[in-house]
């Protein structure tokens, strides 16, 4: 298998579309700005799956299935809401096709128009909260703290595999709470899982903040985010996790009886990831090779690769390979013995580096005779000579290894590209030649925002969480600004 | 909690639609035909999922996942299964609303029309096998056994929680082979597979057949399908497999190379279970009480409600619930400990009788004396009093007995309840009067199937696995038949 990979520095974007592809994640498919995520980049998902769906329990939500399907009036009833999605959304009208009459084939069939058109979901709040004014009547109903695992559709005009795509898949939390500090709290939780998810099982750094107003989700009161920084200095949102303050109880009257006997709206909060999050793991981490999957979410952490002439050969290294997996497994570690005689070695090393598995073992005549197994480790590429008898623990150890190494590398690299300037020129040039987050005062305005925006196509990433308050000057206008935010070009 | 349900003797029907509602599965949600699944109901669908999942990977197949709209264009491709689906299908027209120009509110943008309709998949042969085409050139590219787990829609007129539901949740396999043989032996392993899913974990006794040519999926060469039986005397179609001959592939121009070194065309299956299954789960085993669940798939297998008066009661019973509570986990036994002070022990019997907990679990002042617990079992609603450091050995065996018991229950039923009969006039009798599954000689004729449906409303549900070749004659027609089919109402 021959790579045939463009390299990152002479072209990123094209380095990412291709890696995609041949590293068998995902494709387009004949369905405009629809993606086919392919077996094994779904393996990748259903592992991020796993760990998120078990945090998501661990903190006190259940998952529930709400409809595809949001009726247009539904849409309208939160006015910021509707102003966000209207312009990118899948219309349903009718319900059923039919055979031409003059014969040309198959048409829609006008006799089946809908009453009201049916939005594809762009996102639930609309349909949920009109179902949880059925499910909230008195403050013993809170809180409400649920999950769906879904598709979602936005008609996006220019589609990217995984970073921006027609239909997506994603979780999407949403809560109901009786008090506004409750509501808060839960939108902060969920940020920190996020947080720790994608460092923790991704292996990617991020900073958290929230979004200025004109970032905000449509329909919040106030955006939480990750942000993480991609090897080409471009940032990417991680995660979002929205206060929704009590925009949608209004606009679907749903209200709770207080202890007190009172009658107040309820608060609340929505967040989710998104297959997003593959593109966030496949920029952070791989290299002209091919992918570099953290061990946490490969769905193959070890490949073992026969080095042999014939079936004699092979037979005396199934002998002590076949135990060797045995062991591994026993270790909860996921192995592939790949032992198809339709393929070299050099072939299979490829398409392993290719895929991004963790830790590489090859076996030949020579290993043979030594008792020896060659390990190789795909963040750095190094290769080792290691005892047969050692391989277990050694393996198990590098596992843990690897995943902090490109951890560490990764939050180098973010640290690094961290710069402070102070002036719109400075700011600039930074920008032009280095990229990476930028940290300037802001005057707090949108005006000065969108004018940033418009000269640089940079935008404000976030407001770090805990921010420190100083005294300083916008570095656009002058004006005085209490913090600095951070700047940068996204995804 | 009063569970005010109506009878099945009452009306099987109605005590179907409050039963789900009331165990807060499932609910009716505005949007027409579509229904929102509960947490309770969707923790149930999970362990399904899981289930039934970790039984694909174990026979080689693998999750992938594939676009939620199909170009008309692709749907057309294969006669037969466009003229089975085009007259329930949602239609996407439309990419994007507008505000209208009169003020009057959210509108269609008419200049955002679709060049090409878009349907919401009814089901995903057509998508899939697009891509295969693309995926498939050599023998060793084959077989590609792949799974998805996804939504799909389909206009039903008339619907019903769970049974029958616009948009509904299912799985969908979709294999590509080299050989007929091949691929006949993958739609038969799935059958097995979901045989065992139903029978083992639901405890559902099910019936193995294939479909006559008129009940066929739209597309199939053949339709090998599982029969359940619910206690009203109707059977429900619980899963179907589907040989699909070289028709996809024809229609797709989907060819390999062969080891020869000739073009064939790719032979293949497609196989589906969905959430039509909450539905016969239900039916098939709970009472006017409520809900009865296997305990293999019960969210709460086991609950502890402590019964006092004040907070020194319930302290002391606490010191003795909480160890019991930590060694039923050890176990891997789900419990629930339900301390609430807001409801009373009646109450909350009646609350777990309804969402059908298999074991119930209660201790109070005497018991705390006694140094026993009572127990109840869901399915018998036997109760006994069982010393307490028995209790773990004692549920552990008892959940095991009650997932025996609920099935052999079921199966008893269902063999009562196949009739042969041998004239047309006993067969109306027995299904006027019985229900259930009727055993007759048929002549194999479609007129002759159409003909018993018009008159009875009973269709052929199955020609089963296996069946006795005999010489018989048809019941409605008098001509020679060679085997019995097995007739009845359906769902």
């Amino acid at each position: 298998m021959g790579k045939n990979l463009t390299s990152r520095a002479e072209d990123y974007s094209k380095w990412y579309n291709e890696l995609v592809v041949k590293a068998d994640l995902a494709e387009n498919s004949g369905v405009r700005g629809c993606m086919v995520i392919k077996p094994y980049g779904f393996a990748i998902w259903e592992k991020m799956q796993a760990a998120l769906d078990k945090m998501f329990k661990e903190t006190g939500h259940e998952n529930a299935y709400f409809p595809l399907f949001i009726p247009k009036s539904y849409l309208s009833k939160e006015a910021s809401h509707v102003e966000g999605f209207a312009k990118e959304c899948a219309v349903v009208t009718h319900y059923r096709l039919k055979n031409a009459e003059d014969g040309s084939g198959i048409v829609v069939d006008e006799d089946a128009k809908l009453e009201e058109e049916l939005i594809v979901r762009p996102t639930s709040e609309t349909i949920i909260w009109d179902t949880y004014r059925k499910w909230i009547q008195s403050y013993r109903d809170l809180p409400l703290k649920l999950n769906q695992w879904a598709n979602v559709v936005r008609w996006e005009m220019r589609t990217r595999l995984f970073l921006r795509t027609a239909e997506f898949l994603w979780q999407e939390g949403h809560t109901a709470h009786a008090t506004e500090k409750e509501a808060i709290e839960e939108a902060e939780l969920i940020l920190k899982v996020y947080a720790d998810f994608v460092e923790q099982f991704m292996g990617v750094p991020v900073i958290k903040g929230v979004k200025t107003e004109s970032e905000r989700f449509a329909g919040a009161v106030e955006t939480y985010c990750i942000e993480a920084l991609m090897q080409d200095g471009k940032a990417l949102q991680a995660g979002t996790s929205h206060f929704l303050g009590q925009n949608f109880a209004k606009a679907f009257d749903v209200k709770y009886a207080t202890k007190e006997g009172g009658q107040e709206h309820v608060w609340a909060t929505s967040w989710g990831v998104s297959t997003r999050l593959m593109g966030a793991l496949i920029m952070t981490h791989s290299d002209d090779n091919g992918l570099v999957l953290p061990p946490n979410l490969a769905p193959i952490q070890v490949v073992i690769v026969p080095i042999y002439k014939g079936e004699e050969q092979l037979d005396a290294l199934r002998e002590k390979i076949n135990p060797l997996v045995t062991a591994l497994r026993e270790k909860n570690i996921s192995v592939k013995f790949d032992d198809r005689d339709t393929h070299k070695p050099g072939f299979k090393f490829n398409e392993y580096e290719l895929k991004g598995v963790p830790v590489r073992l090859a076996m030949g005549k020579r290993d043979l005779e030594n008792g020896t197994v060659e390990l190789a480790r795909r963040d750095t590429l190094e290769k080792t000579s290691v005892a047969l008898e050692e391989v277990v623990e050694k393996v198990e150890g590098l596992l843990t290894e690897i995943q902090e190494n490109i951890y560490n590398k990764a939050k180098s690299f973010q640290q690094e590209n961290i710069t402070e300037v102070n002036s719109y020129d400075e700011f600039k040039q930074v920008l032009e030649e280095k990229g990476g987050f930028i940290s300037a005062f802001w005057d707090g305005t949108k005006e000065t925002e969108e004018k940033v925006k418009q000269d640089t196509k940079a935008t404000i990433r976030c407001i770090p969480i805990g921010v420190k308050q100083e005294n300083g000057a916008c570095m656009v206008t002058g004006k005085p600004a209490n913090y600095r935010v951070l700047f940068a070009k996204a995804y």
